[in-house]
């Protein structure tokens, strides 16, 4: 975080530094809480309807009744952005169970810590700069992504140990992503990216029967392919189909869409449907938020 | 937590309500930590040796080098429970990952966040009364056990909601306990506890080859038996072999060895061999904490 910068905590804005929680609040005790990570751009949030209904669906997945207004919780995201005077931002909302009596058994009723956390974040877009440097390096690492039956892929919580040991395995290495297959051997997902890749001028990406997050960008970008024409798949690949790739690239709410380089020691790199899907994405994300210009 | 208890916060004795992390913290982003449930009886933690190497085999498998001393952490244990004079009692410690620049990918060089919680916790013993009133009664959930090679096990993490989603599922059930099956639908353990179960004069427990975590109590239940001449068997184990028990206890640390009287709609119960492990283990801990008396 920056020196100054305000995070909004249970209805207040406070300093970045002075942002604390109980350290009985089942966020920290167990990582039980719900987030959302969100990109502004122009002092919009973009897609918001999409976070929200996903945010709410790992509620659900946690039987986390929170009971707030997806109005109040949308205020207090733009209060937050209006007091950073941030128009261009990465914006974390985290709700948790909060402080319950007892032990693990979480109760019905919920007094939920809400955290929303910002921070500069120029945007891209056809005129900007992508906030990744390079195309990304991918490796694939021996960490399993958690099968749907033992913790929801769908869920996006704060019990995120996985993807940290993933991408602890890329110690020593050039690599900027991991790579998880999943305890069949599939290919997943990145540690905090969903991947695509181009065969014969289908763009494929592993299908939500896996365990794989059904990242926002993930379901925009498929969408944009198919308005534009370009033919998609989701389905269930082994690494030796991901290796034979023509392009391949990776999505989320902060690359966007970022091209691979390179997974383990096979080039792939971008190219013109990654290029062409990557401008499309920029015309959705400034036909959404940069409307009233 | 009662009124007036103090928690150990980064070196500080503090009142519990205002006993905070930073919200940037790992362990509260991410459930980034390593924790350890332990018990002080008459004022001495038992089985500190192997709580402590427990937690060092935790914070190896998520390559988090906290840097602090075993004296140190005993230390600030020890005061933590002289400042609530407490003597029975519940203990918590968790060490997180701390605050870190940049976002999943962890540094190597950790500024360490410590919290321990304590709670009074009268003890059994032979002539105490257990901390559970009753027999558990334990219900098979869908939610399987995370495997191996996705979460290890073995460690002790503050990604709890597997556990949490499991016990989630005994909502509207007379059960206490959640017994979870592994993704091969073996018999795994239950939410915060281990299972043995006793079948022709044999004490059973899924085996740690499984996604079983290496419980302390179930560690020195099985020295117990084998000090008393009691068969033992760690093995892999379907449902239906369970059912078929003749005795099943549950054994965690606040629990210490808890008779089942039911699995599912099978009834079990206690028997001699769990009254016979119990008071060994009654007597393990007061030859332990009580020597000097």
């Amino acid at each position: 975080m920056t020196t100054g910068t305000l995070y909004h905590v249970n209805g207040d804005l406070v300093p970045a530094s002075e942002a604390t929680v109980s350290v009985d609040d089942r966020g920290f005790r167990y990582g039980d809480a719900a987030f959302e990570t969100m990109r502004a751009y122009g002092g919009t949030i973009f897609a918001w309807d999409r976070h929200l209904e996903r945010l709410e669906s790992t509620c659900e997945a946690l039987s986390l009744g929170h009971g707030l207004a997806p109005d109040d919780l949308r205020e207090r995201v733009d209060e937050t952005l209006a007091a950073n005077d941030l128009a261009d931002a990465y914006v974390r909302l985290s709700i948790t169970r909060g402080v319950q009596p007892g032990k693990l058994t979480p109760r019905s009723e919920v007094d939920p810590t809400v955290v929303i956390y910002v921070e500069s974040l120029p945007r891209g877009g056809r005129q900007g700069r992508p906030v990744w440097d390079d195309p990304a390096t991918v490796r694939t690492v021996e960490t399993r992504r958690i099968p749907d039956d033992a913790l929801p892929a769908s869920a996006k919580t704060h019990n995120y140990l996985n993807g940290i040991l993933a991408r602890t395995e890329l110690r020593g290495t050039d690599a900027d992503e991991a790579l998880c297959l999943d305890t069949q051997n599939r290919v997943a997902e990145g540690a905090t990216s969903n991947l695509f890749f181009v065969r014969d001028g289908v763009v494929h990406t592993p299908g939500l029967e896996g365990p794989v997050l059904p990242g926002i960008t993930r379901g925009l970008v498929l969408e944009l392919a198919d308005e534009a024409g370009v033919p998609t798949r989701n389905g269930s690949y082994t690494l030796e189909e991901v290796y034979e790739a023509e392009e391949a690239f990776l999505t989320n709410r902060t690359w966007e869409v970022r091209p691979v380089d390179r997974i383990d020691d096979v080039e792939i790199g971008g190219g013109p449907l990654t290029d062409r899907l990557a401008r499309l994405y920029d015309e959705r994300v400034e036909a959404a938020c940069y409307r009233a210009e």
